[in-house]
């Protein structure tokens, strides 16, 4: 076989690359970033140790990467906030938040969530990479409320993400069968927070 | 020297617990539940890996009893919102709350916290006790709520749980400078889910 295109190389790369931190995510999953080793990691994804380091040169800079690639998922679930119509901004948002997290479909998603919350208190890199990323969530946010002509939309976005921070820990204190009574009060706040009921009947009746 | 007395006995017996959890609680921070390892603590605690096994039978037995002690510290912190005045809960609660999180002392108990979320996800022993907890500690603030005669105190409970929840959250994605702001914030959402001011200010009119 001939030498592949650069293209296709840098696609196989990618797709490797994609491979390892998917497995390396499942490890840290179970195992915590300290509790799961290279080896197993390589070997899930039937690779050498020495072919992973070939791709992360260290354990350290794996656990960077998926911190990365988890932020960048973050920031990705912005998107669907985004597709929102500014108009009926406050009922839609409500309804999509609910739908975010009655779904749940990514258990997984949660523990790494906590295992990078824990790992920020322990290495500066990974704190600032969140803090960086939430900058930048923040912003896009605010936008979507200022476009919906919502006014402190700063304060409205960061009580809204303190809400949604807090709500999959609550999730995890309440036996299952709480979990949609919670998210219907949750629903409500979210529409008190974004100018209540009374605000918005104000609106119409001036 | 003679046997000593029983109750001298389960004196030292208690502290010597205590003083492996103590050891168990920094390195499972340090390194998380499944990082972190019974030689590792046995060490620091100046104690052989025997005679830890003498007071927890395995490592799953010691990550329960950590994970028990903080359950009781939450339920303890409760305490102090029991002692507020009925008559000024709304504006009492508020600063409490934020006196709480400004102080933040303890940065080892939040990592802690994160990794026993992320643990209750693994564990479901870990997850009984964490529902098992929160079930009480709502309970003990729905009573303070109700002796205030603040009405649906369910819901505002669950409320300034998950907001209490996100909180911890939150500041690590913030620079440091940006939590007071933030707290300030807070401070005015707990008096709105406790009936916000213009309920008070209707209260103080009528």
């Amino acid at each position: 076989m001939g030498e592949m295109p650069v293209s296709k190389t840098a696609a196989k790369r990618e797709a490797r690359i994609c491979e390892i931190l998917s497995c390396a995510e499942k490890h840290f999953s179970n195992k915590g970033f300290h509790g799961a080793g290279i080896s197993g990691i390589a070997a899930d994804c039937g690779i050498s140790v020495g072919h992973l380091y070939h791709y992360f040169g260290s354990k350290d800079e794996l656990i960077l990467a998926v911190v990365k690639s988890e932020m960048g998922r973050q920031d990705e679930s912005i998107t669907a906030f985004e597709d929102l119509s500014p108009e009926n901004l406050r009922l839609e948002m409500a309804e999509l938040t609910t739908a975010i997290f009655s779904t749940d479909a990514e258990p997984f998603r949660t523990v790494l969530n906590f295992e990078i919350l824990a790992e920020a208190q322990r290495n500066p890199e990974v704190a600032a990479l969140l803090q960086q990323q939430d900058t930048q969530m923040r912003r896009r946010f605010v936008t979507i409320l200022r476009r919906a002509g919502i006014d402190d939309p700063e304060t409205r976005t960061e009580l809204i993400f303190t809400i949604f921070s807090g709500l999959s820990a609550r999730a995890l204190r309440h036996p299952e069968q709480e979990r949609a009574a919670l998210l219907e009060v949750i629903k409500d706040v979210i529409l008190k927070i974004l100018g209540d009921k009374q605000v918005a009947s104000g609106a119409l009746s001036a």
